[in-house]
């Protein structure tokens, strides 16, 4: 077997944590080996905000949308694009920083913030922690910016809870593989015909957790998107000095 | 020692790639690992083009600024956030999709791509593999659509090479990590004495290297964040259907 890639294969979120802490020595692992995951143009925009204090976590936990696992969970780490740093240094090459006017910055902050949490996650579950994405942090974006004290040109993307399972979920189902790996080209959306069968294979997933509040994945994907999920992103991301006009 | 964790903690980027294939077999368990990864609202926004074609990878490799290890490593694997795949799912619940609007919804599309690009090359590099993610894909963005056939509501984030190294280079100085972890709140930029003593340690591994275009953390992030950085991400974006208007 190869361990690593093993992990990868059996990637699941966990939300079920018990009290136990994760102890300095994991989270110093953790946060070098996300520190060394590549970054575009080599700029480290990324900052990590660890949080352990019990009253922030339950405020975050909030501000997602009552996820419980977030108060849960002894750490969660909130990834931050950073662009307060990049702009210490364009100011000390004795330039003006101009790339947070642009799509392109908001993307790579995105794009970055997206391969430092998952470096954290899979780290923490090398040392067989358990950890869950909360993307949900972008529910508001306000409380968590007053929370961690961020200042302008930095954005809040998501954060990743740690700590250790009380049980491990099982496997959740993905859409078939041919409507994910595309072949030199591009070869179209899923067909009728497998969207029905994902669909009951994912409610199927539902049930087996006795999970009645469960849906299929066009209702689920429908609910969000037929909507701004998260109409807060652009207001925030303005104030905050992305103003993506460029 | 915990091979995984290793692994991460050992990242490095690989430029020099032997001729020997990736196995169908390796591919297929990079591309499953990658499919494994967690996704916002489990959307699977995500879908991957994969380049093995020589002269494809050798336009890619001149659209991304000659870099010519695209065109040298057997497999190259376009990350794309493919929302013309969720629109087939909110119209399948009789629904219209709107979230290509937004700013979420191009945040998620990043967002996302960080994820599986990352998970693409730890599966990768798990198997002995070397990677390097081609952020440079976003010079072209237009030349990449047309050569892959990405249609409307799609939208090429970021690559990976994945190949035989034929080296392996020293790991690459980053920030020390306090100007990264900040604990409980964001507690400052990085002071000019740590940005100098970096600047001096990064010009040193340029120099350990034998390269002479090496430059700074200062100079190279004021060289590309003082202008629009990929100038064509926001209109290649709202041709594709992003207009990032909400």
């Amino acid at each position: 077997m190869n361990p690593a890639l093993n992990l990868l294969l059996n990637h699941r979120s966990y939300r079920d944590f018990t009290n136990q802490p994760v102890s300095d020595e994991d989270l110093d692992a953790i946060i070098t080996a996300a520190q060394r995951a590549p970054s575009s143009i080599h700029a480290q925009v990324s900052s990590l905000i660890v949080v352990r204090d019990p009253a922030k976590r339950a405020k975050i936990a909030e501000f997602a949308g009552n996820q419980e696992w977030v108060a849960k969970a002894p750490v969660f780490i909130c990834v931050v694009a950073d662009f307060a740093k990049t702009q210490a240094a364009v100011e000390f090459a004795g330039e003006k920083q101009i790339i947070q006017e642009s799509l392109e910055g908001f993307a790579v902050g995105a794009l970055d913030a997206g391969i430092v949490v998952t470096t954290i996650s899979t780290a923490a579950r090398a040392l067989g922690l358990g950890t869950v994405m909360i993307g949900g942090i972008r529910n508001n974006l306000q409380g968590m910016i007053d929370l961690l004290g961020l200042p302008p040109l930095t954005f809040p993307f998501i954060g990743c809870c740690i700590g250790h399972f009380a049980s491990e979920p099982p496997l959740k189902p993905r859409l078939p593989v041919k409507t994910f790996r595309h072949d030199e080209q591009w070869h179209g959306v899923p067909d009728k015909a497998t969207i029905t069968a994902y669909n009951t294979e994912l409610m199927d997933y539902w049930k087996s957790l006795g999970r009645t509040d469960g849906q299929s994945w066009t209702e689920n994907t429908a609910r969000r998107y037929k909507v701004i999920y998260n109409p807060t992103t652009k207001p925030v991301a303005i104030k905050q000095g992305f103003t993506v006009e460029k």
